[in-house]
């Protein structure tokens, strides 16, 4: 299923000729009777942001967008003025033929950070792009075709709900070149709802998902995700059942395509999961969960299979969450390996065979409290250090 | 010279059966006439502090110690209440021939996290350790020697002051292990001087030379450096002049050790600087110059002597630090790549010629302040993986 399978919008993408490697690398998502419709997005917190976002999270303060046009191959971050003024053209040429307002086209962009964007293949590619557009399968895989930079695979999601879908495209790897680190994700459903509603929604989905997905640590200058409802069902979302329904089905979404960006991992050997449990508070439980999917000697020994516990209870040690580490139990794929911040008599021999396998579960009891955060993490290879060492 | 080249203290260094290996791994530094003298120490902040940190926290409550007692091959960490009994015995045994009360005896250890510590070695080696104690050169090289673990050099510091000298050791590399990520330093003089002054001095050298070494970012559970005054010069610190000599030398010490670690990097082919100026704030200086440092993505691009300021610049604006992006200037090695935010005309060529350089300058002037920070850091190699990706 594409991001077309939510009846009432269409897509299209197409190569322009920003990537020099011919790939698509224009893509658009737009209401298929063009009515600007509610939309919400949340974004990078990055102080250096891009162009694209700035004027995005403009656009948006009308609580309403019409169509999103997004580029590969360039992220149109670090340009200044200049860029400011290529994102706003952006929206404007995609606007004029559609008859829309400027205002409501939202702009993404995903690439090289710093380099000069010029408009010409946007203007070269947009006639081909909206040609295209399309309500079909095929034109739903094409605009989540033309998003991609590092990705091996194409990644899309769809929930169906009570009287409801939501659909969505995203890009994002977990092998994330320092160039193409960005993590974009459109979303569309046609429920009933307000932007405030989907605000609400995004948050909730955001925090549940890919803020819980740590591949380098990096906050890009592009990070984006869209939220748009054309309300073509009919079916409102002011009784709590269907308004839960829907939140949910967002979350759903976003832990899907964030599930999808960390698999999509050519040079990872492992894909790892943090699990802190028992923290005093939910600030305690993300700082020590993000510590540990963060630290390079975690992510190494993955890498070797060496189930070392050390480095997981001093990386919770130094987070700055509050516990008692001789209270502290951590477990891999199910075997106790530390207990009460002490080393517990475990079978290693079965735990060395657990170690091998791609999927590693680290669970972290700080018997602190009751809260509790997940992350998502690969680990560090000699294929990270090869495609990262280069923009080129 | 090591350590024994300041009046007044001797060392030793030998092999006592810790280390596999049978390498060197138990070391003592002592006042030669056996007097407690005024010391001071600085600890890691890792809520899972090893057993010799919670012991040699509670004996320099005293603000006097002694002895300092040192062994390698087992951080003596994660290791509960008998890990503390271990560290005691650890300062009574070594107390004991040397007439000593245990509480002015410090412990220190390094290696491997979460293993069971045992005193038989200790027990064993403690007689030799003893008998070895000198005040010369080879007596202050065995102590040094016998605190390395991945180190490939020893690593030791020396400056004269007007009518006193400061002498040291440390261990720590720059491809720290994640079993022996662990910093050590004790430093000792023969200026007379006050704990508070010895605090004062270690806060002050501390922060501009160990915490701007940053390798992989991991707070050990074991982190210290200890300082000791004998006063055998009987030069006083109570005049302005020699108060500020005495905390300058032991600031070039400890910025002569940090840089000794950072240099001592097998696996890392870049040493890296990253100074941060023009900031608001002292902290915003130093999170952004953190931000840069401890980035994998930059760490990897200067693997692949890549100048990608994007990187920098997202780090920067990831980092919390308050500036204006498009004011923001960054250079490699005199190079300026950026300016007010985008790319800025250079000579890519010649670029590329520095950039294969060992050492190199990341300048960012934010010009939001007047405030400076930095930080040494190394590239992230495949060496660096393959140390990292398992304990033995």
């Amino acid at each position: 299923m594409s991001i077309t399978a939510v009846p009432g919008f269409s897509a299209s993408g197409v190569a322009c000729g920003i990537k020099a490697s011919g790939a698509p690398d224009l893509s658009l998502v737009v209401t298929t009777d063009r009515s600007p419709v509610p939309a919400a997005g949340v974004f990078t917190t990055n102080l250096a942001c891009a162009a694209p976002v700035q004027v995005t999270r403009q656009h948006l303060k009308s609580g309403r967008a019409a169509a999103v046009i997004l580029n590969s191959g360039n992220a149109n971050a670090a340009t200044g003025a200049p860029g400011r003024a290529i994102a706003e053209e952006m929206c404007a040429l995609t606007a004029e033929p559609l008859g829309l307002d400027p205002q409501d086209v939202l702009v993404c962009s995903t690439g090289l950070i710093g380099i000069p964007m010029t408009i010409d293949p946007v203007v070269a590619g947009l006639p081909n792009l909206i040609a295209g557009l399309g309500s079909d399968l095929a034109a739903g895989e094409a605009a989540a075709t033309a998003i991609l930079t590092t990705d091996t695979v194409r990644k899309e999601a769809f929930v169906s709900g009570p009287g409801f879908s939501v659909g969505a495209m995203a890009k994002g790897a977990a092998m994330l070149a320092p160039a193409m680190a960005t993590m974009l994700a459109v979303i569309v459903t046609d429920i009933v709802a307000d932007s405030s509603l989907l605000h609400q929604a995004l948050v909730h989905g955001v925090a549940d998902s890919f803020n819980m997905l740590l591949v380098d640590g990096a906050m890009s200058t592009n990070d984006t995700v869209l939220l748009l409802a054309n309300g073509v069902s009919g079916t409102p979302t002011n009784t709590g059942a269907t308004k839960d329904a829907f939140i949910d089905a967002v979350a759903e979404v976003s832990q899907s395509l964030a599930l999808a960006m960390a698999s999509d991992a050519e040079g990872a050997t492992k894909l790892a999961t943090v699990v802190v449990s028992g923290a005093r508070t939910q600030d305690d439980a993300r700082r020590a969960a993000r510590a540990v999917a963060s630290s390079q000697l975690v992510q190494c020994s993955l890498y070797g299979s060496d189930p070392y516990w050390g480095r997981v209870l001093s990386e919770l040690g130094a987070s700055g969450a509050i516990f008692d580490p001789e209270k502290t139990v951590i477990s891999y794929n199910g075997f106790t390996v530390c207990h009460d911040g002490v080393a517990a008599p475990h079978d290693s021999k079965s735990l060395a065979v657990a170690m091998t396998a791609r999927d590693i579960l680290i669970e972290c009891k700080l018997n602190a409290g009751y809260m509790q955060a997940t992350m998502h993490f690969t680990d560090l290879t000699h294929a990270y250090i090869d495609e990262n060492a280069a923009t080129s």
